[in-house]
């Protein structure tokens, strides 16, 4: 709607951005409507909800994540002059861009915490606050947790994969994804949301280095080509690298990289810690090297396999026995490729009116309808299981646990979570999932996980 | 391979990296391999290409974007002090910590300008330095390539759908997607790499101001539901953004919506720019809201479409007819739902030995081997069709075009092309690209565009 500007683009800036230019990782009609609501004094307090209308294709549960950076995020969230001057430049009021001047966020969040598992139409997060800083939080909000959640749960499906249904091998997957993740931000969020999901470590040195994460790491094919023979290459690597090393295997020939390693350990007097298959069939390669190995008795020799894994095939290996024993996974984990969009919506579901009354908003476009009022999630368990949400008014107070919890009052984070603290809720949830519900995707399709709304809440809808 | 540092980590740091700090956006492997060649004295100067193994699915070319940002990020790439303190830490030589503490890149780069159509095992850049220096790009050139070129061909895909097959419709295309993007990075690259497509505008803010793009916006539902009714939050809207104004009319009962437009607009003697419907059977509704808005003497009021479209029912919507004048496309054109990923991979393709004489690198692995020496790609054309591609080695001098050209020299970029050079070509190659390979994804596989190795490149394989 405003006119094009070209007096200062850099059409080759690496655009990366730091907190205060975040602020305007906004869409456009954000501003507009917030304009008009300044404009016309509207700014009651108002109720937003972020929720996912329906499971993305081959998920049957979601893995809440984001919610600590992004909430940081929210708190930093200031317009810096180049942006203030941007924004009048648009055609904006003055006195809009004075608003935005001075912006700071000083309402109230209430959120799934992050590891929770989640389904469709269940709120996982709650904004009240005056309706423009409400609107204006809408596209941070979702590219933020969008992502990260679609990541958590990816990654949470191949740690299930490859524990035959159990989250205890969350320390056998890594995630080697940075060079497929799209972009720098969703190869940070990527690391992350995987050690949510109770992944190992992670290949990411700057995610690494941020999140307090174990970096991981072996060697290309690059480096072994850069020798005169494989032998050297792995003689020189060990040297180099002594104690905690792994090497790849199968630059030329597989088994006759896995004897090279085993004689270039021989050779240096070094322990050989693992080896990396990266290709070829994975389960054959795997026995015969864990044979290889076990013959020269390095029977604690780890036998890793990465290259192009995704949770089916892990599966598939797991089931046949293959001794495998670390699985690093790119580019399933980081772009969840079979499913690569959890459809998060962000949408006003109450406000003060000019009286100062508390009023439902109710939308029937077709197929999308919204349901009214601010809402909190009930989760009932029974024997160690998850066994049914009910979603109600917030003010109800129902059986099982209340699942949206205070975490921003005022604009301050109420709590900021440790990453073992989520990893160790993560964990615990996966493992009170129904076991129908932990297959691997495209299997066939489990009976539904029951989500009702309340008897309250569905007359509100009727 | 190196052990847990716990002493920094901040679970909730937003993760948002500047140029500095994006030097560690690294697999970890390329640290220990780099720590050897530097003990070893390896650093002699190495050729890597960057090419994709094999078209990803549902694409039958790719559209080449990325390449001005992520050469300004490599010319900029150097490690702060906070970067070498932790990979000190992390039991790397100091003289190696040195060493990146020093690191500024100095190599030469042949690249694919962006907005090239290319095929798989075609180079889309190579990378003449210092072996160590070669190494370190790796993962920051596939993070930042791989993405961009996975939404520009998608946003070239939705362009062609809008235009019947041509390119020319660009202008009636806009990135809606910054909510759906994988974090703000990925929100700032679709925006950047559907403008090479020739999409006419975002609703990124920020992208709009970095990149001087076109801002597009509208309204949101909750704008409507924030007035008592949806005439008076029209009329609202019109009085506070007089000029080019559209507005959202599915928030209740769509048709009801458009002569609520209607009627707002002549209350509020304002120009109805456009309308935008975003549920339902939009070749119905469009139809009739045409109608509607014709009846009233509003044939320029545009009608925009958006709600989760994809490529192939804009193109079924095109051919029916459907009067609609506008796209927003979000979720489809910046995650690339159908096909997320571009297997994009870097290889060491030839050394200079340490007797200083120029090597091929050859790889054998299983399903995966990698053609030995520096490579060009020659295209010919006929009657203005691309008529088919040969890869050479870089010193043939082959019938067509060479597609490589200098990017960088010495570690300077030659030069920074501007969006209007980039679009331009980008329009030129999609209107050369045979017709068989311009439909929709998920259409009956089309005869492959023809891709030869030379007869010299092919000899150095057998």
């Amino acid at each position: 709607m405003a006119a094009t500007d070209r007096s200062w683009p850099d059409f080759n800036d690496p655009g990366l951005l730091d907190a205060r230019q975040a602020a305007l990782l906004i869409d456009q009609y954000e501003l507009a409507m917030a304009a008009s609501y300044l404009r016309r004094d509207m700014n009651e307090t108002s109720v937003f909800e972020l929720f996912v209308r329906s499971l993305p294709r081959n998920r049957h549960w979601l893995l809440a994540a984001g919610l600590g950076p992004t909430l940081r995020l929210v708190q930093g969230l200031s317009f810096g002059d180049a942006e203030l001057e941007y924004v009048g430049r648009q055609g904006f009021d003055p006195g809009f861009v004075d608003y935005l001047g001075d912006f700071r966020f000083s309402g109230d969040v209430e959120a799934l915490p992050e590891g929770t598992i989640f389904f469709a139409n269940e709120p996982i997060l709650r904004v009240t606050a005056p309706r423009i800083e409400g609107q204006l939080l809408e596209t941070l909000l979702l590219n933020q947790l969008n992502v990260q959640t679609v990541v958590a749960t990816k990654a949470a499906r191949i740690v299930l994969a490859a524990g035959s249904g159990e989250p205890g091998a969350g320390e056998r997957v890594v995630d080697f994804s940075p060079r497929r993740d799209h972009g720098i931000d969703a190869a940070m969020k990527a690391a992350r949301s995987a050690a949510i999901a109770g992944c190992g470590g992670t290949s990411n040195v700057a995610a690494a280095m941020r999140y307090g994460l174990r970096p991981v790491g072996t060697m290309a094919h690059s480096y072994v080509m850069s020798f005169p023979s494989e032998r050297e290459a792995f003689r020189a690597f060990l040297a180099d690298h002594p104690g905690d090393t792994t090497l790849l295997v199968d630059t030329y020939d597989t088994l006759e990289g896995v004897r090279n390693a085993i004689a270039a350990a021989e050779e240096a007097g070094a322990e050989l810690a693992g080896i990396r298959l990266d290709s070829g069939d994975l389960e054959s390669l795997s026995r015969a090297a864990r044979t290889l190995l076990d013959d020269a008795g390095l029977e604690s020799t780890r036998i890793a396999a990465s290259g192009d894994l995704h949770e089916g095939r892990i599966a598939e290996l797991v089931a046949a026995g293959a001794p495998i024993d670390l699985w690093g996974v790119g580019t399933d984990l980081g772009t969840s490729r079979d499913s690569p969009v959890v459809n998060g919506v962000y949408k006003l579901v109450a406000d003060r009116g000019s009286g100062g009354d508390w009023r439902d908003m109710v939308k029937r476009s077709e197929a999308k309808a919204t349901v009214p009022g601010a809402k909190q999630v009930f989760r009932r368990s029974a024997g160690g299981e998850m066994a049914g949400d009910v979603i109600a008014r917030a003010d109800e107070d129902l059986e099982g646990e209340p699942l949206l919890v205070p975490a921003m009052r005022g604009g301050e984070t109420v709590a900021a979570e440790s990453l073992d603290e989520i990893r160790a809720r993560a964990t615990k949830q996966l493992a009170s999932l129904p076991k129908r519900l932990r297959a691997p995707a495209a299997d066939d399709e489990p009976e539904a996980y029951p989500v009702a709304y309340s008897q309250r809440l569905a007359a509100s809808v009727a």
